[in-house]
């Protein structure tokens, strides 16, 4: 057989393209042909992952495909927006069999959780690369981005931080950890994006992030951005219990930590009780003065930005 | 300097991404929010270019940046449609600001030879790869697909074919062709999409198709996607005088040699005049039965569908 790319996207990735009326045109053409609904703006997102530098050579390939897909959903969340179309840049070493089935295996599984489509791809020779391209939509001018936020803003997380980042330090292997470490990789490994806040963000937030980078590094992008600062309060963070249970400073891990994707939003005060009711947690105060303080023991610490970081 | 993902973009990117009334957040949100005009479709597209294999470490990051650009604005032209937008995901060995001021013009330049907006991107650490997504409109349900070539229609190619193939077959040096050596990698590193050509596909073509992998290739595609067969003049296809001029065999380049980013069409014979007097070259026709033949020398033999493979 002749393994050339398009034998590659035909044989792994074609057939496991859900159908869907918006697909005009879908993958095998130079470019593929959307149909993007009437009063509603287009949302696009492009997340890359490398071997050895956001998953390892080790994991299943399934997993490494679940990933790249929830971590570009997350930022269609974050936006308020509906996760639509993908496209699946495809950087491959050399050409394995299983190690493509599986992949296409959780590209498909995690596409179909949202009734996304894929809708082309490109597939090359050298170094273990994965660019998914997201597309979504959004109702016109109803973007949540992350220069909205008010003075006097309260600020919420939508769950408990830290645990990806834990299961990142304790990698390849925790051997004291045994017994949470399926949970932990979990975390790591099936992130969650939060969809299901699509509708009290839309009702409520002014300003939103994916929490990628850490708490501390993506609060101060939306202030940065929003041209604000802010204040919050280190007890009030939620920290997931096994990073409690694990490290001597679950703080930080939960405040620099990145991958979870939880999101970061900022809403008006008197919206405080519903946003609650949702499970989310409030953990301080959009304020004139820029730059990031936190309330501990009493009194106001300046706090570093300081996230995850690429370089 | 923290020189993180954030302030890459931020200080090489950012700054020369072109205004436009239709990006409605553009780089540095958790996704691109655009506009797109009434009637329209959407178009998109990705290509991944690897160091080493689509390029060469010793490339001027001015000229990789600018190709990058223009495979993929070929995408675009290939359906018929305009270049709207692109994400650029940037994955970086290390951060060298010589390279990446360079790379960063290059783009900018590219991107403004057709008003084309930089809307987000994402760079990581890894070997050096380049992914670009571009997204692009058209006119609803009139993008031209490879799948609507008819029975009888007549086979256009809009341009010489096979100099860039000669370009990377005399890579890094062809020491006997100085003379020559600037206008071949010229037509490796500049490529011009046929943007040129957005109203004679659309006033005429049934199908269309960019030659990135060979002329035998591509045209392989057309025909298995519009479920048909092609008879072509190996004497009309047209090949760039510097192939005729250095290779032995200047026809096989012009075959199977792809980087020309020419197109190849098909449209219905009564409009050939038409066709032909904007300067592109018939060189044969649509048939029923599949696969493809070649008419040389007075008889006819089967034509292999080998271009170049990227495995």
């Amino acid at each position: 057989m002749d393994v050339n790319e398009f034998s590659i996207i035909d044989r792994f990735f074609k057939n496991q393209a859900m159908q869907d009326p918006s697909v005009i045109i879908g993958i095998g053409d130079d470019a593929a042909c959307l149909d993007i609904p009437d009063r509603h703006q287009l949302l696009v997102s492009t997340d890359t992952l490398v071997q050895g530098v956001h998953f390892l050579k080790e994991w299943d390939a399934y997993d490494i495909a679940w990933r790249s897909v929830m971590v570009n959903v997350s930022d269609i969340a974050a936006m308020g927006g509906v996760p639509r179309w993908v496209s699946l840049a495809l950087c491959l070493p050399d050409y394995c069999e299983t190690w493509l089935s599986r992949f296409a295996q959780g590209l498909a599984s995690a596409l179909q959780c949202y009734q996304i489509v894929l809708i082309g791809g490109d597939t090359t020779r050298g170094p273990l690369t994965i660019t998914l391209t997201i597309q979504g939509t959004v109702l016109a001018n109803q973007a949540i981005s992350r220069s909205g936020a008010k003075v006097g803003d309260g600020i919420w997380v939508s769950g408990e931080l830290g645990a990806a980042a834990l299961a990142v330090s304790l990698l390849p292997d925790g051997p004291a950890l045994l017994k949470d470490k399926k949970a932990l990789m979990d975390k790591l490994l099936h992130p969650v994006p939060r969809l299901d806040l699509n509708t009290l963000l839309h009702q409520y937030a002014s300003a939103a992030i994916d929490i990628s980078d850490g708490l501390a590094a993506d609060l101060y992008h939306i202030c940065e951005r929003s041209g604000v600062g802010a204040s919050i309060h280190l007890a009030d963070i939620p920290i997931h219990p096994l990073v409690k249970k694990y490290q001597v400073n679950p703080l930080e891990m939960a405040l620099s930590g990145g991958d979870d994707y939880e999101l970061c939003f900022c809403a008006a005060k008197e919206f405080s009780a519903q946003i609650r009711s949702q499970g989310c947690y409030y953990i301080g105060t959009i304020e004139q003065e820029p730059g990031l303080r936190a309330f501990v023991n009493g009194s106001i610490i300046d706090l570093p930005a300081k996230g995850y970081s690429h370089f």
